[in-house]
């Protein structure tokens, strides 16, 4: 096994010129959540794995009692009207743990890009503004001024110097190390007040992902879950006076794999027999 | 010296058809004691050593005042009945520090592994609760679903989704990356509080292990453990008001080589004298 | 993309015998802003991209939207006169983050300096006294005794074991390293509270650069940026009874890049209004 | 440059089957004061220096205001006397900061010790007992029970399982991966409170030495700095209501390179004003 490992499950699909998505786990979960939800949506089909030494030693556990090795995964779908494009989806459980490992993830995913000869990349991710928000904005940003135009008209914000702190991982460094390969790229960020995982903010990237790629994308099962969320969000505010260890407890859902959803049940659960 | 390298200081032995059984070192030691116990009562015979740079940079200092490399070792156990199978035993004083390598040394393992044949392994290891238990239950998961039908007859427990955190480090990336290899697995991780080395955890889970080798394995020493844990695990409770110095000199002692009992029996007095 | 590439973005300049010059982020961010300077005030020309798997995993966002791969960056200007010599100017993002890294980036700086033919650089930093002081006096440390003699006629300061824990980083591993080589090397470090990003400290450091050189630089930029920051210092001050939160805030302003100088007005402001 | 370089700064010496003896900086520096007064002391040449990636990227400043890159520095010494034998002699600003880079250095210490034909190697330590002690005793470990035979009858200290965390760093590496090699080793360690450095403890560790080897050491300038270094301590603890940032002032002396007093007497007088 390499450092990075690319591993088939099926023949590699034929695709023409096909856009691809990112979306990895992250603030919010936002870009996870909302390449899930689209993938379940279209039925994407999976055709790869990809295994790396920067990943944690680890194996999670699937309800039948069988482990999966911690990988992100591609998926593809063909297009189905002359509007479309052809997409090659990325999701996982992690990104890379090291700087080193996350630059050599993504020359990896980029080597597999240019493989199936994508020449667009959109990355979805979620702005952490640390406070409660109304409605998330999508802010956006591109590896060139032509696609700040377009997007924009595709109602896409663009504030000036945001986020000040740039975008860091995955997300951030497909469109830096793709634009040095000259892949155009686009990277749509969420915001979210970063707490929870925040499905209501993955429907707002999706709303914007719909557009662009005229892909229509079934929002009820994330409408769902945003309810769910807001309810122990409303939950959790009640429980004043929460002691230190619990507001640490609280941190670490908002990166709880929400697409396993027993499981943050559980954890929301024990949390308030807790309490 | 490789990354990792192996040292054989038998002659390769023959085997047939072995299964690799792991114990290496982690929650209340309960993989490392189980093998442990299995190579002393078995008289299992010591083949190989394996040196990692990822292991600390530290030797040991024997009982005659020699020193000793940290390592990993391999033993074998040949069958002496039809119904059993040659075995191939792992243990040692560390797993990895660092993700690439706990990696790099399972890959090394699951070479060595091959190399004799290895079509079938058993990782041992502790499912830390947190809180005190009455008989510790022992949790399974597996490569494959055959196996988890299997693994239910000889009376192991399946739970949805737990350990929810999944298996971190060897004892699931052997399954993770032998699965990848074609090497069925299954681990068995006995709960246990964590707090302390935890003999009794151990048993039970070479309870399991005996039904599923048809190797009887001598308990009475961990027994004798069991109980005499049980007596310090008593007297620490007593040890009220401890200040929180001492309570992290505690959680210290969950990850002493319980296999080094002077050592660790000196810890105690001295923590006791210290009250 | 090797763990440090260079990328040529205009052709290979022709130098003759050239100085180089470093000013990478450090403390009170002195060299990194009297390179920048110095780059704007003689109009400086890019040539050249470093990147690093050593870099954080980041992209900057431009003011019109589109992002940068955070990097390090190579200018050269030619000599206008008799006594000037053609330079060689590096800036940047960052340093790299690991011991390796550091010294991988500084390897490959070297190799590209010794392509260009440099035989003398000199870099730049701070000296962090952790107090306020009056007018900032520059240190300077060299690769071998003449330079030494050289310097103090400039009205270098030479002061017994200072800094005591001599030069971290590229500034002093450019030396380390350069002396191995056979490149001569001077290092000036101006003195700085370390608080705050330090033009004041960066203005004395050109002070010097510029008789050593004699190449004439704008410091209008810089005494403005001083006084801005002079006054803001002042009204931190004001700021009695800071919650810890905000002073570490103040301690994060110190490595805000400067050059960005409208997120680093919108975060002074920012605690202003938190006030 | 390598990983790990070795640079020869004379013709390689002609040794007639040297033994290596190590004292890289540790707890209480102990055994890099031995190691250094045996150098001043016999009055050994240096004729090579190790630089490592894994060193911190940092040069020192001499009292010239030249500088030097961070390294390990080898010394060698003829012997002159028919019951003595050649030296060679490793000390150094630092020992690998990581795992790898501990192993990695050591590896290239023991290529370089073979070359010279060494078949005998003393490593030197301090023993962090946490509080304070009388007299030092000089515990020992040795790669073989002839050597504890040998070592017994020159007075060397072995205490059953102690130290109980083995030997950490290189004096425990060297013997390791030596005995890999066949190369038979000696680590002698000094007691030592370990809070400062322990001028002491390494006049008790080259008494020793000294049987061993018949080579007479002038201990004059050690007890000289013992004597300081206990006046030091006196004051230390009259200094009552130490804060808790001074305590970890005083940790940090313990690190401190005593072979430059300088920086060192200006540390403790800092301490004394702020007093």
């Amino acid at each position: 096994m390499d450092y990075v490992t690319i591993r088939y499950i099926t023949k590699k699909p034929k695709l023409n010129n096909p856009i691809l998505i990112e979306g990895l786990p992250g603030i919010g979960n936002v870009g996870k959540l909302a390449v899930e939800h689209l993938i379940d949506s279209i039925n994407a089909k999976k055709f790869a794995e990809i295994h790396s030494k920067d990943f944690p030693p680890q194996v999670f556990i699937n309800t039948d009692g069988t482990i999966e090795l911690v990988n992100n995964e591609f998926y593809y779908w063909k297009a189905k009207k002359k509007n479309q494009r052809d997409l090659i989806l990325l999701t996982g459980d992690y990104q890379g743990l090291s700087s080193q490992g996350q630059y050599e993830l993504v020359e990896k995913i980029l080597d597999i890009a240019e493989e199936f000869g994508v020449k667009e990349l959109i990355t979805l991710g979620g702005y952490g503004l640390g406070h409660d928000i109304g409605e998330p904005k999508v802010l956006c940003a591109t590896t060139g001024k032509n696609l700040v135009k377009t997007m924009k008209k595709h109602g896409a914000i663009f504030k000036k110097n945001e986020p000040g702190g740039g975008i860091v991982g995955a997300s951030g460094l497909l469109l830096g190390l793709g634009k040095l390969r000259g892949i155009q790229g686009v990277c749509f960020m969420g915001e979210t007040p970063g707490y929870l995982v925040d499905p209501k903010s993955a429907k707002a990237v999706l709303n914007i992902l719909m557009k662009i790629t005229n892909v229509e994308v079934n929002l009820s099962a994330l409408e769902k879950k945003a309810k769910e969320i807001e309810q122990i969000a409303h939950q959790l505010k009640e429980m004043e006076g929460l002691s230190k260890e619990k507001s640490e407890e609280l941190k670490y859902i908002g990166w709880v794999d929400f697409t396993r959803p027993q499981i943050f049940l559980e954890q929301v659960l024990h949390l308030k027999q807790l309490d």
